[in-house]
């Protein structure tokens, strides 16, 4: 069975609005929730995937995912710690992913965070800037490799990148259901774009100001 | 009023536990919620707040709001854009940070990074540590810097930080519910751990591998 097949659909935990439609959970997905390093017991998935709790002790539960080639064992010790990311679906935590990375590009204060950086290293501005340009190469080294895996690549390894290095990436984003790299990807850049401003002239009057609005709502 | 006050407590978006307890939501948090830059309006702070939809046109909800003190003006244009971030009351929205801390903590693949680049690098040992030192310092720098808003300080600017750092960054905490900000800081910490890595040596036979288990769920 193909592992692309959607297995379910899923409401959202965290829409408000209620024109947001459901995710699609696709049998690759319970496939890996079901395994190491999650292995999820039929209580947990039942909840994951928004099922009402079965009085059947999960049997209709699993009853489907036999249908689709999947297979739980009953009594199942779960592994990994249940967290608040564990309720997410990875299409609704990628969803996240991108609302998070979306507000960082256009809220955070970068600007003036470099502004204030800069004013203190008024008397040093070249070692600064030697600085900046260091961290500039470092950042953008972490960038690509953390690129190397999933949920930007496939969860299998293909030839070209390092094993170890997919494998933790893997482990990491299997642990976050694709929630974790593309966040750590969105906070790097903000460190970035404070880098780039770093080495921006001292007398720019431009500031974020303006994305902060005049603090009052309107009628 | 006291802005501590209890307004109401929420049931959370992301619990899978059924023994989650409720969060509590004070009426300065309200408060944030319907002034610049959120500007919620009635139907969308009764969702954030888990309340069933009212026929009233949010009648019940804004007497509530008089009784502590809150104005809700009927038809109000709301100002953010509503993403996935809005729902969260700024209790889940921090338990949800710490979370994501504690994974990054404890599965984030420092080390497997730290030495493949080490092996792009055995040429140039020196100029990469050099690099690395630079960077160091950058990012304790920006660190110290993002922590001196809210959410880890109060929402009221006080007197030794620079008024516009603590603007942006309040603006920034007010838009994320107080889960930006720790999250940009949870993967700075990532960056900083990979950086302190790639000063260790060459032949450190350590590797994070142990975090990853066997790839196999006990029965």
């Amino acid at each position: 069975i193909s592992p692309n097949l959607v297995f379910c659909h899923v409401p959202g935990r965290l829409s408000l609005l209620s024109s947001t439609s459901k995710y699609k959970v696709s049998v690759g997905e319970v496939e890996r929730r079901l395994s190491s390093p999650e292995c999820l017991n039929a209580s947990l998935l039942g909840g994951v995937l928004r099922r009402a709790k079965s009085k059947n002790g999960g049997k209709s539960l699993r009853e489907k995912l036999e249908k689709y080639g999947l297979r739980l064992p009953a009594g199942r010790r779960k592994a990994a710690s249940v967290t608040l990311l564990t309720s997410l679906v990875e299409g609704e935590a990628s969803h996240l992913a991108r609302d998070f990375d979306y507000v960082s590009k256009t809220e955070f204060p970068v600007k003036r965070l470099a502004q204030y950086t800069k004013r203190q290293h008024t008397n040093d501005k070249q070692a600064l800037a030697a600085k900046v340009e260091a961290s500039l190469k470092l950042v953008k080294e972490f960038q690509d490799l953390i690129l190397c895996g999933p949920p930007g690549m496939s969860y299998e390894w293909e030839p070209g990148v390092d094993k170890d290095v997919f494998n933790g990436l893997r482990h990491f984003a299997l642990v976050t259901h694709g929630f974790g790299t593309p966040t750590i990807v969105t906070a790097i850049n903000v460190f970035h774009r404070y880098l780039e401003e770093l080495l921006q002239s001292q007398d720019s009057k431009e500031n974020d100001g303006g994305q902060m609005g005049n603090g009052k709502c309107s009628s």
